[in-house]
C-alpha cells in the first residue's frame, strides 16, 4: 500500500476497542490523531454489534476480567465473521496464569489475526520459557526471530513482538522495525497504543505484516521527531501527539529503519 | 447570571459523575480547573449518597453496562427530588440498538434537564433518521435547529447538539453558539468534558438554557486561546487547561460569539 | 536510606495497583516516571497471583465496587503473608456511608502498613468528625498531628495526612513535609499520585515512616520545580513528569523542607 496515512485520513476506519482501564484513554487518542475513529464498547449487549459496523477490532488483556473476556470472544467473532482484523495484545502474559489462560482461550476459541506483546508476552505465548514482571518484558532464552516465525506459522497469524527492536512475522516474511525512541518506554501506554495503530493500518491495508510494519514504523518515527523536542516523559508525549498529527506519509519515508529477511 | 465562573470559584459545587472510562479523567479535570469539586461514583451501594451532596449530576453513557445504567436511574431520581440538574450525555446513541434503548429508558424513567449530544445522537434520540459512527456524528438530513427546538418541546428538556456550531434550545429561545477551534476535535474526549462543564454552570445557574450557553462559550472560548499557541492535539490540550485556568468573566465577554433566535 | 530514588530505579520494584478508573492511568505513570514498574490487576482469579510478584500493594478506593473490594482483601492477605508494604489510599472517606464502612472493613481485615488520606479523610477514619465534600478535604476541628499520632498508634500503622503540609506519623515520630506547591491541588490526581509513589519508596525501605517522608519531599520538589515552568494546571502536570523523571537524590537534598517532631 502506498500512502497508508492519508488512505486512513480519508476513510476514516472505525477501531473499535476492547481493552485494559489504565491506557484506554491514549488507546482512543493516538487511533484519532492517526485519522481513524476510536470507539470502546465492551457491554455483552452491545459489543457484537459496534464490531459490525467497524474495520477492525483490538482486544487488549491489560486489566481482563472474565465478564471482558466473554465480550471479547463475541465481537472477535463476529469481526472473523465479517473478515475484518483482529489485533490481540497479550498485556501481561507470562506474569499470572490467568493470563496465560485466557490468551490460550482467546487463541483456541477465535481466529487472531495479528498477535502482538512484548518479547517475553510473545515467547511465553509461543511455548517458550519466560516470565512478565507485570507488564514489563524480562529477557528471553530463545531467538526473538525465530519465536515470531514459527508461532506465525503455528497460529496462521501475524506475530508482532515489541522491544528495541521490533520484530514482525508471518512465517514467511521476517521484518526487523528498529524505528523509535527509548522515551517511548519511558511513558505507560505506547505498547497499547501500538496496537491501536496496527489496527488502523491493518484497517485499509490486507497485507497485515505490512500493515504492521507500517503502523510500527509511523510511530516510531513520531517518537524520534518528538525526542528531538523533549526533556522528559511529559514533554515527551505531548510532542508524541503533535507528530503523530503532523506526519505525512513523504516524512516517513525517508526516516523508516526496516530490515526484511 | 452576570459571572458565572466566579461564581462556580466561590462556591465550589459538587459535581457528581456516571460516566464512561475514556475520558473519566478528563472530565474530572476540566471540572477541577474550571473550579468546581468532580467526584466519580457508580455502585449501588452508594451513588444516591453521593449524589445526595451534589450540586450537579453528569450521566455519560459512553461505556455504559446494566450495572452503570441501574446507577445512573438511581442517582438521577435522587437528582430529581433535590432538584439539582442532570445532564445526560448520550455518548454513541445512533451507532447500536442498547444505546437507543439505554438512552429511551433513561429519558422515560427520570428527568433529564439538560440533554447533550453531537448531531446524530440528539437527532437519532428526537426520532429522526441518523446514525452514529461509533461516537462520531454523522450528516443529518433534519434542521438541526429544528430538532433541538421541536425535542426540548416534547422532552421539556434543555437540548444542546453539539458540532462546528452548536445548537442550545429549551423550545422557547434557541441559541447558536459559534465559540471553539477545530482541534477540539482533534481530541478524544471534549465532548465529554463539554457535558462536565454544562454541569458546573448549572450548578449555579438555575436557567439552564442560558448555563449550556456560557459553559459552551467560555470552554469555546479557551479553545480558541490554546488553539493559537498550539502545534497539534498534544500542546493544543496542555494549553485548553491553562486557558480554562487562567479564564476570567471578562476575558470571555469580549470573545463571545452567539447568535439568539 | 541514602539514596531511595537510586535505588527505585535500579531495582525496579513491582508495585501492584488495585485503584480507581479516574487516576488509574496517572498512578501507573507517576510510578513509571519514578522508576519503578506499575502492574494493574483487579480481578479475583488473578490479583493475589500478581500480588505475589510485587514489593509493594496500593488499593484505593475511590471509585469502590463489592467487587473490586473483595479484590483487594485476597491482594491485601497475600501481601501481609509476604511482608510487603500494602498503602491504603482512603479515597473518599467521610462522604458516604459506604466508603467509611468499606474503609473500616478494609482496616479490619488485613493489616495496612500505610494509611493515606487528606486531613477530613484521615479525621473520619480515626474516629473524629469531619466530613469529605466528594473527595475533597474540609476543615477538621481536631489537632492533624495529634489525630495522625493517635490513630497511628491505635492502628499500628503509618498514617499519612497529605494537604498544604503533610502530616506523618507512625505513632513515635511526627513527621511535617512542607515541600509541594498549589498547583498540585489544581490538578486531578496528585493525591493518588502520592500513594503510588509512597509505595515505590516502601518497597525499597523497610522504615515506612522514612519511606512516606521521602516520597512526599521528592514529589513535592519536583512540584516546586515544575511550577516555576509551568502557566496553568496543563503545562504544570506535563513538567511535572519532567521533573520527576530529572530528579535525582542529590537534588531533593538541598530543597528538602521537612521538620520532625
Amino acid at each position: 500500500m502506498k500512502n497508508p496515512l492519508k488512505t486512513i485520513r480519508e476513510t476514516k476506519p472505525l477501531v473499535h476497542h476492547i481493552t485494559n482501564w489504565v491506557t484506554i484513554y491514549d488507546c482512543a487518542n493516538i487511533t484519532r490523531a492517526f485519522g481513524a475513529l476510536p470507539v470502546m464498547a465492551h457491554a455483552p449487549e452491545e459489543c457484537a454489534d459496534m464490531t459490525k459496523i467497524s474495520s477492525a477490532l483490538v482486544l487488549n488483556i491489560g486489566t481482563l476480567t472474565p465478564e471482558i473476556i466473554n465480550s471479547m470472544l463475541l465481537s472477535a467473532a463476529t469481526a472473523n465473521e465479517m473478515k475484518i482484523p483482529v489485533v490481540l495484545d497479550a498485556v501481561g502474559v507470562g506474569a499470572t496464569k490467568f493470563r496465560d489462560e485466557t490468551a490460550a482461550k482467546i487463541l483456541g476459541s477465535v481466529h487472531i489475526d495479528i498477535i502482538k506483546g512484548n518479547y517475553s508476552e510473545i515467547a511465553k505465548l509461543a511455548g517458550e520459557k519466560a516470565e512478565t514482571k507485570g507488564v514489563e518484558a524480562t529477557l528471553i532464552s530463545a531467538d526473538p526471530e525465530k519465536v515470531a516465525k514459527e508461532f506465525a506459522k503455528s497460529s496462521s497469524s501475524v506475530v508482532v513482538m515489541t522491544g528495541k527492536e521490533d520484530v514482525i512475522s508471518d512465517g514467511c516474511r521476517t521484518i526487523i522495525v528498529k524505528n523509535g525512541h527509548e522515551f517511548m518506554g519511558s511513558i505507560v501506554g505506547t505498547g497499547c497504543m501500538a496496537a491501536s495503530i496496527i489496527a488502523s493500518f491493518a484497517a485499509v491495508n490486507p497485507d497485515y505484516c505490512f500493515a504492521a510494519r507500517d503502523a510500527l514504523c509511523y510511530f516510531g518515527v513520531a517518537g524520534e521527531l518528538a525526542a528531538k523536542k523533549s526533556a522528559g516523559p511529559g514533554s515527551f508525549k505531548v510532542n508524541l501527539y503533535d507528530e503523530v498529527f503532523n506526519l505525512s506519509d513523504e516524512k516517513v519515508k525517508d526516516m523508516m529503519n526496516v530490515e526484511e529477511r
